[in-house]
């Protein structure tokens, strides 16, 4: 199994918790393992699990336990990808087709209830109660992040405090509770507990930052989905916000128009997109997500130096790594 | 507060529970206020709270937990609802615009996800795990049978046994589970558990019946939703399973055409609808419909005779009723 490089400390848990995913993946509706598979098996790097079983790790969870609950933290990953599709109308997920145009948005809503359910289920056999109210309170914050995005469609008055908040839910939500649950299964003290829990959401901000700023930087070939997207579908975020603190009046009247018109043209994103650049905005997000690694890094001072401890701030680090 | 009569018995408990829907909405994001509480306000029976709260007391539950219990069983149905309505492109939903129609299918993804995921979190804080697992068991089998109901459009070879698998996990498995669930809360003996649940599957069973038969006899004036939908979408239900056991070769040849064409006519849809008539498809489905409601009475008799198994014989035979 090809692995992500700081996931070598958790080697054969991850690999174990590959063969329970397939394992769970079990049901007698062939659309359910070929549309879940196929997102399944879209190489990501199983962010979510892995985080789950070092943090578990770390304060030595019963591995009977973390490796599923673990697993899961994926398939609730995978039910996000497959709705948010059909909610941004994406073509393309992580360069190949996106699941809702191959199997099309009935299939992709109906294969992402079952495993946002399937995962329910397993929290409830292997993670006990706090778990899973955990989990449940993700779920609700991750559709709620979504929906706020889809309010502030084209606000270029959206706050600071705005921006956060959505990509708290959003983003940040899922990986501070993929570290936390796995404190839960091994019975963390409080503080231990919560330093995973910040952990997670300080690299969501960066890994979110991160994501925002390389709509600005990238293109279709690199990051498997074309640039200036955002700017297309009208959402402000932290590279425009940034810019914005600098603009001028009739530069802000310029730059709302673009952002709510339907289909702006390639010229229109294109001039947004320099904008943003020009006042420093994109720089500084890249600087606020390095930031963000920084505290996470920080609060796991609570752990002695380990070969875990090491490999969660190796992911810290990678979130802005491929920045540079 | 108009209740659907059977429920009288049970009025106070249930204006608890919408004054407790009313409450756990209470999110900061607008949508899902908005949207939330269009479907939620659209005028449905409160069939699944009412069930979980006659079973529970039938069993003596204790209000504090049944109440929130089942007015989530209804965030369950609420969030199946805007998902289908997207599955099937649905333009209408009780005689007025569905959500997606209203709100698009973003919206509706994600107010269905908030949903799911408020009921989860509400039944791991008053339902336990049993409770849980069962409710996510469901989730899993009402999501299956939408997909397997994908996978057999158009096919008349559908079979007796595919045909029921489909509707026990669209429509049963809910009913059942709100029935077992009451009876769970109130720690039912394994027989009373066990009758709860399979009331609800019969009467779900019956319901489904029923409510494929209309779509051969109704018009939209009566039921909110236009005659021979499911014939359009190429869908095999029981009042043309059963014709087709009396159907000739190229009669089948016949129906199968119509069955996949995408866009059928009104002559094509209306000549599939005269054969399942005419060879007594409907009458039978609305036989076997009563020969359920019975069944879910009988299994009643588990339970001395009260107001409350009252209420449940009134719901059963109310299915059957609004077809004569």
């Amino acid at each position: 199994m090809k692995i992500f490089k700081p996931f070598e400390v958790i080697r054969e848990e991850l690999e174990k918790a590959e063969e329970c995913s397939r394992e769970l993946l079990n049901s007698n509706v062939r659309l359910v393992l070929t549309a879940g598979g196929y997102i399944l098996d879209s190489g990501g790097k199983r962010v979510r699990p892995g985080l789950t079983i070092i943090s578990g790790k770390l304060v030595e969870a019963p591995l009977e336990r973390l490796i599923p609950v673990a697993t899961v933290m994926e398939y609730m990953h995978t039910a996000t990808l497959l709705h948010d599709d059909i909610v941004d109308g994406a073509k393309l997920r992580r360069g190949r087709l996106s699941a809702n145009e191959v199997f099309g948005n009935d299939v992709a809503v109906l294969v992402g209830d079952y495993m946002f359910a399937k995962a329910i289920y397993i929290l409830a056999v292997y993670g006990g109660d706090k778990v899973l109210k955990v989990a449940a309170q993700t779920v609700q914050e991750m559709a709620e992040g979504e929906l706020l995005q889809l309010e502030k469609i084209g606000d270029i008055n959206l706050t600071e405090e705005e921006y956060f908040d959505i990509i708290y839910r959003k983003t940040a939500s899922l990986l501070s509770t993929c570290c936390e649950v796995g404190g839960i299964v091994g019975e963390a003290r409080e503080e231990e507990r919560k330093a995973l829990k910040n952990y997670g959401k300080f690299i969501g901000y960066a890994f979110q930052l991160v994501d925002d700023a390389f709509d600005y930087i990238s293109d279709e070939k690199t990051i498997g989905k074309p640039a200036g997207n955002d700017i297309r579908e009208g959402k402000v975020t932290y590279p425009l916000l940034s810019a914005l603190k600098k603009a001028t009046e009739s530069e802000k009247e310029r730059i709302s128009q673009v952002l709510s018109t339907v289909e702006p043209t390639k010229e229109q994103i294109e001039s947004v997109r320099q904008f943003a650049f020009e006042k420093g905005g994109v720089e500084e997000t890249i600087k606020l997500a390095r930031e963000y690694v920084e505290r996470a890094k920080e609060v796991l001072n609570v752990f002695p130096e380990s070969p875990l401890r090491k490999a969660l701030f190796e992911i810290a680090d990678f979130i802005v790594e491929r920045t540079s």
